[in-house]
């Protein structure tokens, strides 16, 4: 049977996220939340033009999707981000009680696991989902940064 | 020489922050950002009346406190809040290079220390202020609810 939606499609689309992010300026990182095969929250990387730490895809992503769903628990849905979530991202995944967190790109030196941050106990984890095209896009920009610097 | 505002000064309204939280049946955590003697940010826990996680009194306070500064990162600035940080927060303030973080009662359960939520290192640390007071209301505030369901 045909499966179109999968952890790939799904990665994808934060994908087009992160590609707004670049093309914005910003940290490309792009994050989707889905609920029964569902995007029920898009979000890119928005630090620079908000002026505000706190503005990582994920952190708008969870708000964007308790704001959809009427409820601050995102038990049954599934976050797809770009790159391994930070302390803080992982500290918000931890309080929503997500079911699943699926990333792309690992972070050895931000990232909630090199950090230690706890995820919630009933949190699923997934690395490594386009993993390469996850990178890639953060390499590109720091590259083209530090060419134009 | 008078040195009214220190740090039991400022505490005292982040404590105001938290009683309003009570009031609104919130877990009554308050916080206040504060640069040059200067309350730049007030904020109190809101995650149940907007269904978000990411509310905490800090993220709101962190958030308005860059607004107010035009810039994300928030050094010469220090936070007051009644309540020991959590993983998501203590990231957040990690991100956002603030000088001093001032807390009142200690949170052996969910709080960053107890977490290992790293901080930033030029972070300056206090703790104990008002701790009685602020761990007062929270007590208060469960019994209450306790006995209301």
């Amino acid at each position: 049977m045909l499966q179109p939606f999968d952890d790939t499609y799904f990665m994808k689309k934060a994908l087009q996220e992160a590609e707004i992010a670049y093309d914005m300026g910003e940290v490309p990182v792009g994050a989707v939340i889905v609920v029964q095969n569902r995007i029920i929250a898009r979000a890119h990387n928005l630090t620079e033009k908000l002026h505000d730490v706190t503005a990582h895809a994920e952190m708008q992503a969870i708000t964007a999707a308790a704001n959809f769903l009427d409820g601050k628990y995102l038990h049954d849905c599934t976050l797809y981000v770009t790159l391994e979530p930070c302390q803080m991202c992982g500290g918000a995944l931890f309080w929503s009680q997500i079911s699943k967190v699926v990333y792309g790109a690992s972070d050895p030196q931000r990232g909630f696991k090199a950090m230690g941050t706890r995820l919630h106990p009933k949190t699923k984890i997934v690395n490594g989902v386009l993993k390469d095209d996850c990178s890639e896009i953060i390499k590109r920009f720091f590259i083209a940064k530090r060419n134009f610097n």
